[in-house]
């Protein structure tokens, strides 16, 4: 996530992007620089509907069949391999499970296709391969098809995953990141910012002292409680890169719609924002990667909330905030001290690159 | 090519595969190397029936709806990007077109996954996103979803891609590798090595005057053409990574039937034997893009042939051999001057990396 995006109007204007210029960490960033490459290189040539409705999954209708199937892919690249609560192999198999669950779907089925880099030790591959049938079990998805290429040593970075899956989509379901209405209320499911800092801890920039572990979990099993309980939810977005802020910005785009959130809703975990206030980093736009953004009714928010905390992955979920139909494609972060401030997305990169 | 392959029973014993060893080059050739990292790696852990199936494709049967699904994935490298006939993103839609393609399905939609590398010109991109909207057209199948990443300057090799994809197999197809049986006639789609030599004249590896262009091309149409004219075809495959003989040896093993096949009815281009010659390879080892081997009842060969040499992909057609029942799991050669000779699959590299 994210995958390939809509453009976008609104608040958030895609950077010009000179085609005598090169590729730069920014552009795989989730910001303003992400969707210009996406906007004038990948939906100017892929002019696909899919494509253009940009959520996390595409809707396909089968013909003649019932309900429709989600599909979604997910390149996965991170250094290092492992880290505090996960490893490359478990946010592959969550990633992409997750990216189907945000459209209502049962995730079914995945692929997985691997660049493995000449010298790394086989032990290390089979640490990753086994996090991934474990982390496929408990989502309950299978692996149904894999492809592995090798390149020389200095041409990648240890192992690359593809994940591909899909899942079916029950007849009548219209959740997407443009369903969001004023009077909506947004919940998430927990605390921000875990996996993102718990990356920077494994590469040792943070020091030594802070116990901070990534949140990298499958959320099918979270995201059906939820929609048993609030069967009229309009958006399920999971906040990866780029963090809350950039992906509740995605949902006010497409939704054509306000959205503010107040600060001291939102959870954090006091290791995180200690980490975040010695380094200069806002948790708002650190990446989760066990998280969902839920907006739904006002009336279906708190048996949302309540399915969520239920759950083991939604303890700490919470209320943060609402849509207001004004101002359009903007998102307001009511503060600690009562102002109102803008939420904006970043144009690069805010942390070194995680994911 | 080729996906994920079940245990390789009979001729082709995977190699012991000791796990304080590193990954090297030849696990990723496609040969005996890669069958034991698959084999004791990744189908170690990775427990699910449709992997096990050893086909480019799996087969899904989906809960109470007509036909099944066909699902593949691929993951991309190729150095050069451009080449003669071809670059990374034609590859990329036709060689997952042509995988699922193999089941007998009607190829549908793709995913594309990029890992970019800092520094790659965006016009470079914009020239690969180009030619996959090209040939996706082409094959008439869509890109409904997209994942872009990007990594520092020298942790990749300019642009990698995965495609995954799918397409709708009709009812009571029953097309795979395990279903050559003895009495069938052994089809190839035309001649054989131009795609491998392709890459190599690209790097400049064969002097200036070899005038050898890729095959790449979508064979979907082709393929649904076969089906028509010869609809109890049991075999389809298509010989890239190991070229002609390693498939064949994937499919002696599956079926458990011995293969034979005359060395001088298998079609190779002049300037491909001439380069093949003088570097001390063997066309039958080499890679293609654009070709099928067709297994077919011996009463629907000629028609399946005929029905090949109308595309524009199948004008060389030829029938180059037939199905026996011994020796078991083994591809033979009835050479030019009348003897016969194990064909088997490689250890390792024959080539240096092409794909």
């Amino acid at each position: 996530m994210p995958d390939f995006i809509a453009p976008i109007e609104g608040a958030v204007c895609p950077l010009p992007l000179p085609h005598d210029q090169a590729i730069v960490i920014g552009h795989g960033s989730g910001g303003r620089m992400t969707q210009s490459l996406i906007q004038q290189v990948f939906l100017k040539h892929f002019c696909y509907a899919p494509l253009q409705a940009g959520n996390d999954f595409a809707r396909l209708p089968m013909d003649g069949k019932l309900g429709s199937m989600a599909v979604s892919t997910d390149m996965h690249i991170v250094s290092p391999l492992f880290f505090n609560g996960g490893d490359i192999g478990r946010l592959a198999i969550c990633g992409t499970v997750n990216d189907i669950s945000m459209s209502g779907a049962i995730s079914l089925y995945l692929t997985a296709g691997f660049i493995l880099e000449e010298g790394l030790p086989i032990a290390t591959l089979e640490k990753v391969v086994e996090s991934m049938a474990k982390a496929a079990e408990e989502a309950g998805v299978q692996i149904v098809a894999g492809d592995t290429k090798v390149v020389e040593k200095g041409k990648a970075d240890g192992i690359f995953i593809n994940t591909a899956g899909f899942g079916w989509i029950p007849e009548n379901s219209q959740i997407g990141g443009e369903m969001a209405r004023p009077g909506d209320v947004v919940l998430v499911s927990g605390t921000v910012g875990e996996h993102g800092m718990a990356v920077l801890a494994a590469r040792g920039e943070l020091g030594l002292l802070m116990d901070i572990s990534s949140d990298v979990a499958p959320l099918n099993h979270l995201i059906q409680d939820v929609l048993k309980a609030a069967p009229h939810t309009h958006v399920l977005r999971d906040p990866t890169r780029g963090g809350l802020a950039t992906t509740l910005n995605e949902i006010a785009s497409q939704s054509k719609v306000n959205i503010t959130i107040d600060e001291t809703a939102v959870p954090v975990q006091p290791a995180v924002r200690t980490a975040c206030e010695l380094l200069g980093f806002d948790p708002l736009y650190v990446a989760n990667e066990g998280k969902v953004i839920v907006i739904t009714p006002a009336d279906e928010a708190e048996i949302a909330l309540s399915a969520m905390r239920n759950n083991k992955y939604g303890k700490y979920a919470a209320r943060i905030g609402e849509v207001n139909p004004e101002p359009q494609g903007r998102v307001l972060l009511r503060t600690s001290i009562g102002g109102l401030r803008l939420l904006d997305t970043l144009a690069g990169e805010m942390l070194p690159r995680i994911c």
